[in-house]
């Protein structure tokens, strides 16, 4: 008998330090629960879903991982569920269907606990399968069911993932190896990563899918690979996943042989409308089509002197009967157009408010200019009470560091979400553009840009995974907190123990400032290296067009840096409420943040802390760097509180991300230490090289372009 | 107490059902052994591995991982070693050391029993290396240990893969994802899949990489790529494999700025010596150079009018100093050479046998014209007893049906191994070519083109990895045979069972005679798609190239079809021994299956079935189709012998390969249906569509090129 113990004993408590984590369950490890209430290991003892069919499978089947990984226990269904039923809400007797009182519509669920069982109900499957993603997450972070439970709502209809992925798997700015959809193996080949990334989506609240880059091939739209989007559409499906396409504005031309694809040429209407047909013969719930026209070289209306709301409708009209939308993008820009690039989007699209088809949706970026590692709030924003905006954000890191930088996105999508735009006085913030709320449209949506690839991890760095997450969540709930949301995802992710748990939270939520700090702080822009935008070039200027150099940005001299937005040069200022303008454009009112994104201001512009202002530049740069090179001691110090492979992954990349902010650094300040023609402060350390080492580097093969 | 017992027992005995298994694991699954003898249980518990150093770390870890995953236990590392000593033979007290009467070489070993005690031993920490992946091959499989033990000595000095990687990541001919080199990160951050890569070929005795793609680009000679290229090195010396890089024969000119490439200039062979020495500075123990000259589009000696012989004596007299070595391929050809490309190469290099340094080895592909799915063995075999020939083997499928197709190799290897060359007279096998017996060679060596890439079991099909290990074995001995190599490779990664291991083995051992009956039976050969070589493609003409068509190669016409290569015609026979011109030429003698790789024969030529050739090709066709349809069955009976990951993604595979079978049968036989002018002989099925149908099959974005 001892021996029989001593067996046992030796097999359940084997450490598991050989047991290589990759990453690939992302924030669903479900680890193994020490000190769990009763509760939480009841439920898996007698349980009951309602239903059937596959999303019903699926939630069984999150039920039995989650048994197995929390206690190494299987799942007992039951036909009481004495302990768990997890039912729609008109499957539920009376007395506990009247304990629901909110109206938890197509997606939202209530989680609440009636006399020690524990009820997962909603309105639909999709409904029932968040609910249970969130009580596993219950349980994996210790929290309770109270008796009145939890009532989760999405409080924005369409929360997609834009994939830049093209057909040849190479993934515009993704930086995590290449596109997760193998085209040649579709529609034959289901490969089981599709699932788990729907799995993922699913637990988060994420609910479609842009599978294909915005800067669209058109044969995307032939039977060829229409039969491939099916094949994914039909994986996603049961996940409560809807599939979307960007569409090729010039696709009519391009696979339709016509001679134009001027969208007021009824052949062109007509083309249109037979290819929305087609497309829902393959996938009955297609969500509709993302569109990115008139913009950095793709076709669309103006190559027929028609309006961007031209452009929208006629793919509206064409998805319209079959309950289609179209995501069309507000990145619109030219070369051609001599005004700041800023106010481009804005001047273009304000006089068109009102006159798009209801089943249109206008994705606008989180700031004017393109995902720089901070942004003032689009002046779009708040500008376009009679039509629909929704909100793209990049989670891929394209100006913040690639795959190597750790900076955690939510502080930044936070910060956006709630600037007030005062367009209906204080309070309009953005998240209430977002929502709806603040000017009643009739649908809501969010973008992000995905970060996802075919790294082992997915995301390339382990703490991008949290970007992911972090997207979902925000598109779930726009009023979120960031810190809520890194606590959550560190926990799922990692361990509930608070020696890890606390510095790595802290690690997280000063990421981005950190980033921000070592790149182009004080409002400095989109000073990246050309093309490829891996590392500094402020120092970029000339070539194709003057809005993709950084010196039409910084405009550096030795009168001062920064863009003058103001009424004495681009005005930009005129396009936010009169509130900002006086705010932003008031060098005592402007936050230091938005500064250089603002005004054009001498080297020795005094500022808050009485630093002139090159000093203060400097000095950021040096925090930046300081808090990178913290970052590794900090993760150094929690070698035993995490597998080794994440370890030695995520401590790898720390260290060349504290390299890199220091390659930032030196090339940034001596660029511009020729205009500024002052010494660095003290604190500030002297660069290694010189600057035409800098500017020489020339690195070969970047991904992501 | 009996609370206790039985939650332990619910914990060690929980099925592991819900554990994917993605297969990253390859051969090294280490899944748990009931029904161990005590000795493999007590290795584990009583060990000692004498020495320090990178290595010695490895293999103790190595039997950590083995002990957990085998029987999930600790190993206990003793003073003693009274279970198992690891340890060189310099080590061993003289009684002990004496049992070992072989000279095991550099990479030898000998494992025996030693009254109870399991002795690994060597000549070296490499050795011992292998002696352990062998100890622990033999626990897993169930094998004893004998007093003799076991004596393992390589048969070839080099075995190395050919990785066909871009600097891009895009992997030529790779049909598993991308480069699992992310040169981007190279040198800051070593992932632990380069680790674990080193690992899997150390484990079947592999022990050189060429990292780069034959069409070489000359960046990766630069100090850029060369601190990349030794970071790799650097992490894979402890696992005794050495890094080659391809070398780019025009390097001088496109990175050294000289004006020429010519060998025979001072300059040129300065320029070699200068970079070899540089990149010996990097990667101390670097391999050499593998070149691709004078070939399809790459640079070589005949740009200066110089032979094969002096393009290669100029780089290895630059990493002779260095004991370096260069891989010269022999794959030259040319299409303004008015012969039969099947000549080319034998015409080009047997005048200069002899002619080359001591340090350049021929790199000779198995058979004369491209990895054919069946090819005779190459007739420079043999035909060059004063200058070292290699084995140049494809282990990724270019012409073999890409990811999707099941295709044991091991039984196509051994087939060119075993032919008799006759050079020397009856027994004048490939293989004592290749291992350098047959003409006293001072090098020896094989290659095999890598299948490996960013799926997450490596090689896209997971019984692609079979042909990785099948190399593997075979490189370290030529004589190995195919069926033994089946059978512990299905026993190391999926299970011992016999009800799986039977069928699964009879499938993998037919499986490259069924592609070659669905593809290309009785010698037929380049028939596939043009370009991409994914799917059959007959008709394929005209072009860039007449030796890049299928037509240049059947030569169908009313009259029959078949390449001749008698003296009527191309006379390539004559390039082999008189045996062989005799057999092969003689249509009584020669085998069917090279029937119309030798002869040109009319429709109605009278088979030894006693079909006529129209027949007989169809019902070859149909044989496969046949075949590849029964394995779907084959394998659904064994679903509960596998994990359902595995079995899902295997399933999927055999069904696309089954429809491919048919695709390639239907097309085939459609298109030289209309030269022979006969209907289908009973057995065959009609084809689902018309030719024009197949001929306008246009896959789009298909990977490997």
């Amino acid at each position: 008998m001892y021996r029989l113990i001593n067996l046992l004993l030796a097999l359940a408590l084997l450490p598991l330090t050989l047991q290589a984590n990759d990453g690939y369950k992302l924030w669903l490890q479900y680890y193994p629960i020490e000190n769990a209430e009763d509760w939480m290991t009841d439920v898996f003892t007698d349980a009951k879903v309602n239903g059937s069919g596959e999303t019903i499978s699926i939630i069984k089947n999150e039920l039995e991982l989650a048994s197995e990984g929390f206690f190494n226990k299987k799942t007992s269904f039951t036909e009481s569920g004495s302990k768990l039923w997890i039912a729609l809400k008109s499957e539920l007797p009376a007395n506990l269907a009247s304990r629901s009182t909110e109206d938890l519509g197509e997606e939202g669920y209530h989680i609440f606990n009636a006399n020690g069982q524990v009820i997962v109900t909603a309105n639909t499957q999709f409904g029932l399968l968040y609910g249970t993603f969130r009580l596993l997450q219950q349980i994996q972070l210790l929290e309770p069911i109270s008796e009145h439970g939890i009532v989760e709502i999405p409080k924005i209809q369409k929360r997609v993932l834009n994939h830049w992925d093209n057909l040849n798997r190479t993934v515009e700015r993704g930086y995590s190896g290449f596109s997760i959809w193998n085209w040649h193996r579709l529609p034959r080949h289901i490969d089981q990563q599709y699932l788990d990334y729907a799995r993922a989506n699913a637990s988060v609240g994420i609910n479609g899918t842009a599978i294909t880059n915005v800067n669209a091939n058109a044969l995307v739209l032939t039977p060829y690979y229409l039969e491939k989007a099916q094949a994914l559409a039909n994986a996603f499906r049961p996940y409560g996943i809807k599939v979307y396409l960007t569409a090729r504005f010039s696709s009519p031309m391009e696979i339709g042989g016509l001679k134009t694809a001027d969208p007021l040429d009824p052949e062109v209407q007509q083309w249109w409308k037979d290819k929305a047909k087609e497309i829902y013969d393959y996938i009955p719930d297609f969500g509709g089509f993302l569109v990115k026209a008139d913009s950095e070289g793709q076709p669309g209306p103006h190559n027929y002197g028609r309006t961007q709301a031209e452009g929208a409708n006629v793919l509206a009209d064409a998805v319209k009967p079959f309950g289609g939308i179209v995501m069309w993008r507000a990145f619109v820009y030219s070369e051609h157009t001599p005004d700041d690039r800023h106010k481009q989007a804005y001047n273009e699209f304000v006089p068109i408010d009102g006159k798009f088809r209801d089943n249109v949706i206008v994705q606008v970026k989180n700031g004017a200019i393109d995902f720089q590692p901070r942004e003032p709030f689009h002046p779009l924003f708040g500008a376009m009470p009679e039509t629909p905006l929704m909100m793209e954000f990049q989670i891929t890191q394209e100006y913040l560091g690639h795959d190597t930088h750790l900076a955690f996105l939510a502080p930044m999508y936070e910060e956006v979400l709630k600037e007030d735009t005062y367009v209906n006085g204080e309070g309009s913030e953005v998240a209430k553009v977002i929502d709806g709320s603040l000017h009643d449209y009739s649908m809501t949506a969010m973008a992000g840009v995905a970060n996802i690839g075919t790294d082992r991890n997915w995301t390339g760095h382990h703490f991008h995974q949290a970007n992911w997450y972090a997207y979902g969540k925000l598109a779930w709930n726009p009023y979120e907190r960031s810190e809520r949301i890194a606590l959550d995802w560190i926990k799922l992710t990692f361990t509930s123990d608070p020696d890890f748990v606390n510095p790595v939270k802290e690690m997280m939520l000063r990421s981005h400032e950190m980033v921000v700090n070592y790149m182009t702080p004080l409002g400095i822009h989109h000073i990246m290296a050309r093309s490829h935008h891996y590392g500094p070039g402020p120092w970029v200027t000339g070539g194709e067009r003057a809005d993709w150099t950084s010196t039409y940005y910084h405009n550096a001299s030795e009168k001062g840096m920064g863009f003058d937005r103001t009424r004495a040069r681009s005005n930009a200022l005129e396009q936010y409420a009169p509130e900002l303008q006086e705010k932003w454009g008031n060098l005592e009112t402007v936050p230091e943040k938005f500064l250089l994104w603002f005004h054009h201001l001498p080297w020795d512009h005094q500022m808050k802390s009485g630093n002139i202002l090159w000093d203060e530049m400097a000095l950021h740069y040096q925090k930046g760097v300081d808090e990178a090179r913290q970052n590794v001691k900090t993760w150094k110090k929690l070698e035993n509180h995490v597998d080794r492979y994440r370890y030695e992954h995520v401590l790898s990349f720390l260290k060349i991300q504290a390299e890199e902010a220091q390659w930032w650094r030196d090339a940034v300040l001596l660029y511009f230490g020729q205009f500024s023609n002052r010494p660095l402060p003290e604190g500030v350390e002297s660069p290694e090289h010189d600057l035409e080492y800098y500017m020489n580097i020339n690195h070969k093969f970047v991904p992501g372009i």
